[in-house]
């Protein structure tokens, strides 16, 4: 066999940007691999307008995805569509016909990842996804492959670049995040709806993807704790500054003897650590292993051409595969543990914590305030109010010892009903670095 | 089969931290492999005094390492002894035998690897070496799996722990090499002969084996121009700091369309730089794909748990290999351009420097110099003196534009020769970030 055959399903930016470099690698990827990979059926709604590289020489384009998973020549269906409908059914009918499945579908193999790798085992086909978190860092090659002998115990990262892009621009600029999202939003790097970006709900489908398959555990995107970036305002980057600290919207994953701690979260992180310095539309993630101790992996988040190249790669790695006849036998999902621990709600957590207030000034606030935290049994660090031109809802910055999170919410509650408050008060968890 | 046999050769650090995690992590090896990892045989020279995890269950003692090759119940020899020539030995009579290598010898994989791959390719074994460079860092599973599609283009990294501890220690603290260097021997952090690691070698052997596997080029040691650390001093990290740099010990390899640039040496990098953020032991590898763009990896360089991981999980994937019946067909090392691509002299290449004086004071000096510099046309870009206590053979630092490596190097030998000089100029050149 000198030769694996494709179908690709999807032609959007990634789908667009795999064509490219199997077009324009394809020697390095022969070299590399001992034979081609041909692309043989592209499918794409708006086939018609899609440019197909040359290179490729002839290829049968459809806009029914069913024409290439049927296709008897397609060996491996990339299934390029996102989403967990579509999506679904192609990677269902693709592991029915007998063919591997490469995918870049992170909400579907975050909800229903487990499933569909058992139903591949049963098929002996295999399944690749490297694509579908943090496309430019090889992380499941890492988790699967590199450091598969360790015993993950935390993950830390930031996996969303559209909001660490809104994050970096609001700390340089000083500009509001209204405005740095319209930006956003000109130039692409944003959604027409940017809830699943700046609520946090793409990062958490990835850190459910991720936690699931380092800790081998079942893990989705329901347990874990999402809060996204909407109120994080410029000043909250001068007082992070002034206390050494940055703000990133951090995916944390925390293995503890009585169980998970998960969370998507904008925090405080130290601007000494290496997570701090990760700017605009990069991804990266932190992970303790109980022997390797720290890793850390860092890459483009998206993009057609890095996203492309972890489709690519993974193509690759079935059509090896395929070649010496050998399927991975093992789903990189924990199937014994099913069910078997459940995450720990984050109020039992303890972390130290930055409340940034809005308030009509009177005397007696502050001893108010620390009324609250002294009844609640929670350590005040410091108080902090930066110089200002105005004096109109002068923000105050408190930040707590490490408290335990059910009280701190309890005591942000009784703060948010108490008359001066111009809103309530934004708290947001100083984060140690792991 | 529900077992996988493991013959270990070589219990020092690496061969003591393997056991260690093949014994405690045994379920969650096999609950990833689908089968148990036995440890059948173990050799060193001193093993009667070396403990053997009690977990293990019997295990084979010997201090012959053909023993370990012949017994029939090995299917993989793990070769942590490192050097060149009994490990050579006891791969050599591994592939003859039929067995599967893991190696974590980077000297010899750097010097031999094609030919050891292209004999166990014949012998239809695989050969497994994440070990072999970066212990804590899953490099390979991310140059053969991970962005296997991309093309790399360039690598920067620091790939010696020991003399980028020595480096941080006196950054820090201000100490001079030799004080820093006792204490680390002190401490078992480096070795009684410190050569290897402070004059290079060891990061040369690296970079000659990353850079052969990322570029698919043959690249040896001897190719790679290399200078230590022995020449800086804390006065150099003050300079280095006043120009927002830091000071590292750089592994470089660059893809021009002219050949490659390759070298190890002391470099200053910009503080604002992840690399630059790497600290004491620490390992860090900076890669950039044609595609992928910017990927970087950061982990612990050496110890006997992170590099037992390497070790334990290319263990499972040569057993999953085993099992499944596929070993790779095709060498990491490309074979098709085996003295292709020479590497270019270092002399060649453009960027800027920093060259570091101590002088005898008189008038005039500045202008000779500069006369020098103009002579060869290159470009001054600032001359810096920091306050001193001292008025005695005081340092200062004239840093160039971006210019000709060799013009700056007959700079430096027509300097050196000047009456005033107390010595040779230091030249480091400045990198610029990948």
């Amino acid at each position: 066999m000198d030769q694996v055959n494709v179908g690709i399903v999807g032609l959007g930016n990634v789908g667009s940007g795999t064509l490219a470099i199997l077009a324009e690698n394809a020697g390095g990827i022969a070299e590399k691999l001992g034979c081609r990979l041909n692309v043989t059926a592209v499918c794409s709604r708006t086939v018609d307008t899609k440019e197909i590289p040359a290179a490729l020489g002839p290829v049968k384009r459809t806009t029914d995805w069913r024409e290439v998973v049927a296709d008897p020549n397609v060996q491996i269906v990339a299934e390029l569509v996102g989403g967990t409908t579509v999506a679904r059914e192609i990677i269902d009918a693709a592991i029915a016909a007998g063919k591997s499945v490469v995918t870049a579908n992170k909400e579907l193999m975050a909800l229903a990842g487990a499933e569909i790798w058992d139903r591949a085992i049963k098929s002996g086909i295999n399944l690749a996804m490297e694509a579908s978190v943090a496309g430019g860092i090889p992380i499941h090659a890492v988790l699967r492959e590199g450091i598969s002998g360790d015993r993950v115990v935390a993950l830390q990262g930031i996996l969303n670049g559209t909001s660490n892009y809104i994050l970096t621009e609001i700390e340089r600029h000083g500009s509001d995040l209204k405005t740095v999202l319209a930006e956003a939003q000109r130039l692409g790097y944003a959604e027409a709806d940017p809830s699943a970006d700046i609520d946090g709900y793409d990062a958490r489908a990835k850190l459910a993807l991720l936690a699931a398959l380092a800790f081998g555990e079942r893990i989705v995107p329901g347990d874990i704790h999402t809060e996204g970036i909407r109120r994080i305002h410029p000043i909250d980057f001068q007082y992070a500054h002034r206390l050494g600290h940055t703000i990133k919207l951090l995916c944390a994953a925390r293995r503890t003897p009585e169980g998970f701690f998960l969370s998507v979260r904008p925090a405080l992180i130290p601007q000494s650590t290496i997570l701090a310095s990760v700017q605009g539309a990069y991804n990266a993630i932190w992970v303790r292993g109980q022997y390797g101790q720290d890793t850390f992996y860092y890459g483009r988040g998206a993009g057609p051409n890095p996203t492309g190249v972890a489709v690519v790669s993974d193509l690759m790695r079935v059509a090896r595969e395929i070649r010496s006849g050998s399927p991975d036998r093992v789903s990189p999902f924990a199937h014994a543990k099913l069910g078997e621990n459940r995450p720990l709600p984050i109020t039992q957590q303890r972390t130290g914590y930055y409340l940034r207030f809005r308030v009509h000034d009177r005397p007696g606030i502050i001893a108010e305030l620390a009324g609250i935290l002294a009844k609640l049994d929670i350590s005040l660090d410091a108080v902090l109010q930066l110089p200002s031109d105005s004096k109109h809802n002068l923000p105050f910055v408190i930040t707590l010892e490490p408290s335990l999170e059910q009280s701190v919410q309890e005591a942000v509650t009784k703060m948010a009903a108490l008359d001066f408050m111009v809103e309530p008060p934004l708290a947001l968890p100083m984060e140690k670095p792991l």
